[in-house]
């Protein structure tokens, strides 16, 4: 088994501004690089060479040969190393990402079963990415996307509060101390809907279900809490919904503030203990000393 | 637009041994269920009634409605609750899983580009249930499930102590915060191998790539260590892997105790502070003071 390897970066430093008992001061900062990754099998059938797309998933570059021999293994495509002939990277007609695709050529004489294969994958959020390329392709499907944004007032105590009443009204969180959530607040930081689940795309599903069946979308004017890490699917369900402005308790990926920029939606991170990070802030949004 | 709810519990509880400075108790504890969701939308074409599973997502149950409208309302697959005729559960076949199918009735006249949709959706990281409806499934996939375990003997501290080791060897998460690893260790408490990635199942994939490039596997007499929570599909994975301890910082879900229980997989959460819990412990498995 070959494998070629060409590692890209799994850190970006970006420019962020740093929130910090109201004081706010520019600083180069670290998050991790989140960015599709194709996997693709090769392999020979009697007559003709066969190439399939397995799977896209969102990764963090790097060790992306064993992501995908890992990937493989565990779905029950191949059984061992023998089964692998080589396994290299591939640039994508999408000029934005580099080398996103990684090619596992199976040893001759191996026919994989994907028909097992597909049905035991589930899709989950979606990325918008897949298939198509690059982020603009979200735009086609945002209903609104070109909503004028009227101009927004927070102040920062509202911001510093967001977590502890996130937490305080999470059922499940007390009882489990494993859970996720998604909250929307107003920009008083009054908490109006929060929904919980094992899988932060779904408590987000599960809020913005909630918004459209009581008629509350666009949730403009309104902040998004999410109880942990902003990924690039959680941006690009936010952005469906006409959300403004989103606030992480965690940390951002690169894919989120870059989503965030596009579309406008001012992000914060690590918003704990009075601070935060801003990673984008839209020119509509004003946060105020009170 | 008619919403029929029919809740499931989102929280169960189980008896667990809590370990605490080397001594251990019994404990009625509450986890977060995760189960499967399969979303479905029932349409109207001119000549018949169209049924189209959209996705399986693992869920938390709760709200479920909310979750499958506002799944096809981020997918972009529906634009508006006017498009929604009704929402109703529907039981599986599977017994094991009461009612968990969603069938989103669309309203008359419209038709869904689900084409569009498909090509938005990727696939994660796998579960197994998917399409064939039972945790069983998974076992006519692993090729080490009947593998003997020998007998095996841990120490309270070297468990302890795999949190610190962990995070000291994590390369980006201290740059950045934001970041999930997998690691794998021996019984002695020795790191072999490291992978991190901002999806926890990628980290996890990366990791038994590397096994598999590197002839370890199968993973037994090793400590799989997560930096986050155990979900079922991570227990999968190191099922498909033949990983006999792991070991979480964060909580374990329903499914994953109920799969770890299965495969006999030591499954310990919460493994900080000098305490865990223990959510399944093989008896080949021996926890010892020293």
């Amino acid at each position: 088994m070959k494998a070629n390897t060409s590692e890209n970066k799994s850190v970006q430093k970006i420019e962020i501004i740093k929130v910090k008992d109201n004081k706010s001061f520019f600083y180069a900062d670290d998050i991790s690089v989140e960015e599709p990754l194709e996997i693709r099998v090769s392999y020979r059938t009697e007559d003709r060479k066969e190439s399939k797309n397995i799977s896209v998933t969102m990764r963090t570059p790097g060790n992306d040969n064993e992501l995908a021999v890992g990937f493989l293994f565990t779905e029950g495509i191949i059984s061992g190393g023998e089964q692998v002939k080589s396994v290299n990277h591939s640039q994508a007609e999408c000029s934005r990402n580099r080398e996103n695709i990684v090619i596992v050529e199976l040893a001759d004489g191996f026919i994989p079963q994907l028909m097992k294969a597909d049905r035991n994958f589930y899709t989950t959020s979606s990325c918008g990415v897949c298939g198509k390329g690059s982020i603009e392709s979200i735009r086609t499907v945002t209903s609104f996307q070109n909503l004028k944004k009227s101009h927004q007032k927070v102040t920062f105590e509202t911001l510093y509060q967001l977590p502890e009443k996130l937490q305080s009204f999470q059922n499940n969180f007390s009882a489990t101390g494993g859970i996720h959530a998604s909250g929307i607040f107003d920009l008083e930081g009054n908490l109006l809907a929060l929904r919980e689940d094992v899988g932060r795309h779904n408590a987000l599903d599960k809020l913005i279900g909630h918004a459209l069946f009581t008629h509350m979308l666009p949730l403009q004017q309104k902040i998004l809490v999410l109880s942990g890490r902003a990924s690039f699917e959680l941006i690009q369900k936010a952005a469906m919904a006409g959300i403004s402005i989103v606030a992480a308790i965690g940390a951002p990926s690169s894919l989120a503030v870059d989503l965030a920029k596009e579309f406008d939606i001012t992000l914060l991170g690590f918003l704990r203990d009075n601070r935060f990070n801003i990673y984008h802030k839209s020119s509509s949004l004003e946060i105020i000393q009170k």
